[in-house]
């Protein structure tokens, strides 16, 4: 008998890889953070002894949820300005209310209530670009959870950069500080096309390729950004990217509402990574990504939420349901990204978008432990015929009964263990009246 | 100062009467089942001597949800055979699994699962259409819950009744047995234009005449329904149902997917009832129900989650959410549909369209008593800037806490009071192992 960490055993286990898989009784292993084996819950009894041991027998484990985009200091927006136009929202609410609010302390109480939100809906792993993103890693760490730290550049300046060399100058001394650290990784994170210029982006190119860092870049969101790039550029923005070497293994284009069947063969070709973000895109009537046609020809498609500013939550299942139905809707094909397809789109396939694949994304043996429990004895969640189509169609965020992150258990019980909540929804709801009173 | 049974405080109160309306701090006045008041938190104190008084004060009253189209029973089938194309799934699933399983044990396992998840998330009054309706009735009236029960009728034989003469009176005599009772109210429900008769839709709607009773019928749900309508019949089929006179205030015409503006006019001109199921639309990609055209053109739309088989659930916050989102993603405008627009479509419109709406579907003096308390002190609905805004896109089922049908409290912290949980998620799992065994 092996001594271990931890058994966990559940009735069933959705592994996401290989793909489609359902084990039924069976149980992971975990030493040192690490996945060390899955296996039949009794042999995993034979074989190890652990120090703890959890028996789920009503429930499904599955890999962390990689939430591929958001600003999660945004959360404090949510519900500020609904039901408007993308332009009149943003020039006439968000931008402002950014102006006046988004101070370092206005971003640390912001993401750390996205935090919270995230991980009791079992997000164990974000994808960040907001300004103040030292602070925002800082507080992933308190946390134990995974952050993937945008190193935003604008070419403009904000609250937290003049200019796009104090943006990269800023954003790489993240990126040195946490080079060792297991739970953060950093992203070249300028905003998008039309908001960073050809310089900075041949740049952050050559950066991305010495450094063999990621590029997180909102492109193509709406009809309108096509437009304004024909009219300055005179061409299409993903064409003007092209031309500056950005289409490649590197870069995660977040939305992709606009989309021709030349640009989806060159992403294809490129192996260039699409974040779909279903609900953020619905909500501001921004057009729909192809997602079945990206999927068909090969691309990786991720599932993000955006902000709660435009979402209005950070919830992986909602999205994962509305990018199973919105395909669906779209395609006129009721076999469109079926439940297992983006069960893999909120998992493995973000953690392949972040080149993180190699730690997180799915529960096989070598990979780090970042599991996720879900209840599934629940009125709206039995009989559970096919556990995939009860988490992607019924199941809700308050099903998650624990979550671990690199084996330590960080959700116990629906509670996360290591913050106070009490206090950052008093926060929270502080900054309300702030924003109120300035209204 | 008044005596009275119950106060019911709350930091917000959104009556939908009046329409958009938010109330701060007010109270709920409630006396033998009925809304007495509804006054300012402190008003209520000076007033009234209460038997019970209830403070929330994170939270938000609304309306009870009403569900308007659902086949309860249908939730033992919930993700049964997802994925799938409208025709595969009904013709090689779902029909089989009836023929072979639906006997009155299952509708009442069934809809006994299903009323325990719409009371937990906060549906006070569904609109049922299934074989043993008797069984459904019987179940809402133990477990206190609002039923409008549907006198299901079908051309062909079923497990329910042999030709349409049966059927019918079947169903009236459900009419009968419930003609006092306040939780029962009966709808006609011929199944489809294509399953029913002229011969027997014609006596239908005599009925309904004389008995002032509604008629639910599933309606233009997909593009093939108006294919096989124009090979058989030579017009639409609102075009036939309109020549038996039937486009008239009585008439639930559920999903119409297709529909063009003579057709969107003249249901406009007659004051017939829309009921939108926008996830089970999606879902089996059946097309888009015109929303946003209908609600301007004055016709009143409803929402429905249609059964957990193509939904997967029975939840209508998510249905709120997907019908905002979907109407904004359809019509290319993000103000379609707003918070409060979606939240009267789940409350007062379901009542208006059940022929119910003296009775509840609002909050205001002289209404049953029909209440649902929703905690937004949550990650994942905080800061509250608009309580209508938090409840329609950021709220989840499993934040309601309290939900009072007619003055009696049927949901105490999130658990159902009338009913034993425990024993009907058991029953439900028995199911799945049936229905597997037999696969």
């Amino acid at each position: 008998m092996e001594q271990i960490d931890l058994i966990i055993a559940a009735r069933w286990i959705l592994p996401v890889e290989p793909e489609n898989a359902t084990l039924d009784h069976h149980a992971l292993v975990v030493h040192e953070g690490v996945i060390r084996a899955i296996l039949p819950a009794e042999e995993a009894s034979e074989k190890y002894t652990a120090t703890t041991r959890i028996d789920r027998p009503d429930h499904v484990l599955i890999p962390g949820l990689v939430n591929a985009h958001t600003h999660s200091a945004m959360s404090l927006f949510r519900g500020m300005a609904d039901d408007l136009p993308l332009a009149e929202w943003l020039e006439q609410h968000i931008w402002p209310a950014e102006g006046r609010w988004a101070s370092n302390q206005f971003v640390r109480d912001g993401a750390e209530l996205a935090i919270l939100e995230m991980l009791q809906g079992g997000t164990t792993c974000f994808n960040d670009m907001y300004f103040f993103p030292d602070t925002v890693a800082g507080l992933a760490v308190e946390y134990g959870m995974r952050i993937s730290a945008g190193m935003i550049v604008i070419e403009h300046p904000t609250v937290w950069a003049q200019e796009p060399s104090e943006y990269l100058s800023k954003g790489l001394a993240i990126h040195d500080q946490y080079q060792d650290h297991s739970l953060v990784r950093t992203c070249f994170a300028p905003h998008a096309p039309y908001t960073v210029s050809d310089e900075t982006l041949n740049r952050i190119r050559v950066l991305s390729d010495e450094l063999d860092v990621p590029i997180h870049m909102h492109v193509h969101e709406t009809a309108y950004e096509i437009e304004m790039s024909m009219k300055e550029h005179g061409c299409r923005p993903l064409d003007r990217l092209d031309r500056l070497g950005l289409i490649n293994p590197q870069l995660m284009a977040v939305h992709m509402t606009q989309l021709d069947d030349g640009e989806i063969q060159l992403l294809a070709d490129r192996g260039a990574h699409v974040i779909h973000c279903p609900e953020s895109n619905m909500k501001l009537a921004s057009g729909h990504c192809p997602v079945t046609a990206l999927l068909a020809a090969g691309v990786n498609v991720a599932l993000g939420t955006d902000s709660a500013a435009s979402n209005n939550d950070l919830d992986m299942f909602g999205e994962m349901r509305t990018a199973a139905l919105l395909a669906k809707s779209v395609t006129g094909d009721a076999t469109a990204v079926p439940a297992n397809a983006a069960l893999a789109m909120a998992t493995i396939n973000g953690a392949r978008a972040l080149g993180r694949a190699k730690e997180t994304g799915s529960l096989v043996a070598g990979k780090l432990a970042d599991i996720v429990c879900v209840d599934l004895n629940k009125p709206a969640c039995q009989p559970v015929h096919h556990p995939a189509s009860q988490l992607v169609y019924s199941a809700s965020r308050d099903q998650v009964t624990d979550v671990w992150i690199g084996g330590r258990q960080i959700v116990a019980q629906g509670k996360v263990t290591t913050g106070d909540e009490a206090e950052v929804l008093e926060r929270a709801a502080a900054w309300h009246r702030r924003l109120a009173d300035d209204e």
